[in-house]
């Protein structure tokens, strides 16, 4: 079975893995909140010397391993928001329109200023 | 235009995006590392002082909050993986493959040590 | 040489770790920050799958590998505050101040929440 | 009162700003984990969209907001290890030395390499 790119379906997946182990106790969002944060600091420190020329052109084992880090990043998050009864991709649809808005075209190009300050 | 759900459909916005506001500059992966680092920071703080009962159930208002937080966190965790030009789905294909090897059923279930120490 | 307790002296000590061995190219502000929410991160994961009562009763192996976990935190933050030419000892003196303020006895006892809704 | 730069005096400080709030009941590790690692997203924040050269020439008023993150950081890493009694000037102590071996300074001079790739 693929995820064919789709998050219901990597929902679904994470659940099934979970229920099988009996992983339901472990899988407050507390838990998995903090596991995320875990998996995001391990992917940061694959960039934390490089300069921005090295970052943008990682060797391949290199960029083999930051692809696994990326997927667990995101297997906790779905798995976080499919704890909370959170509509990954309805939140994500909300939240482009919430960025359209707080920085127009013509406010923001070229700035890295956040809204609050453009 | 909806995300439907789909990673290849968010990945394209999220280009158009930084394209149109001219935000190709700042958005090397050392900086898109940052930012995901920032925003999983973010999510975290909504949980920190909650006993497990309440992270799961948050009151109305704090799951919409939570639901943008996690979609920050997806939308640069999409846009990092362009930039590296990794296969987001594809890897989670991988990590889960990985996952149910170093994770074989009648090992750990009911447990979360880590595979290495099973 | 001991570090005696003193956030200056660790300071020197770090400063000539760095120049011994040529790394003051490496340890620009925003590298100094990643290697902190990096090690910070690793800390986390120490806790992540806890109970309440498992983190407070943490094994003698895993508090020796949480010591030098911190330990990494407070390295990196006191050589990034260096970088910066912060002083570390009088900012916490003036945040604690801040907090006296922001979290007044009568108020904020027994509540974990932000003084911004106290 | 002041820190005098001292991480004893400082956790002193906030043992005793903790009991007179009667906030020990949310300072399980745990969650002072989770507290720390909030702080430490804000610190990254600023420096998410930033040049090397700009992240090391913060303007004023960056620097003395930055400064206060950094506090906040050092604030929760010292209430932790008092929750954990873990000596934190110790674990210093001992992660100095260990570098020194992992980082001797013919092997390491000039190299952002980790230990264990040298």
């Amino acid at each position: 079975m693929k995820t064919t790119d789709n998050l219901e379906t990597l929902r679904a997946r994470l659940a099934e893995f979970a229920a099988e182990r009996d992983w339901e106790q472990f899988h407050n969002p507390k838990n998995l909140a903090m596991a995320l944060a875990g998996e995001t600091g391990e992917l940061l420190e694959h960039f934390q010397w490089l300069t921005f020329e090295q970052a943008a052109h990682l060797p391949h084992d290199a960029r083999a391993e930051v692809a696994l880090e990326a997927a667990d990043v995101l297997l906790f998050l779905v798995r976080l928001c499919d704890k909370l009864d959170i509509d990954l991709a309805a939140a994500c649809d909300k939240k482009l329109a919430l960025n359209a808005k707080k920085y127009p075209v013509d406010k923001s190009r070229g700035k890295a200023t956040k809204y609050d300050k453009l």
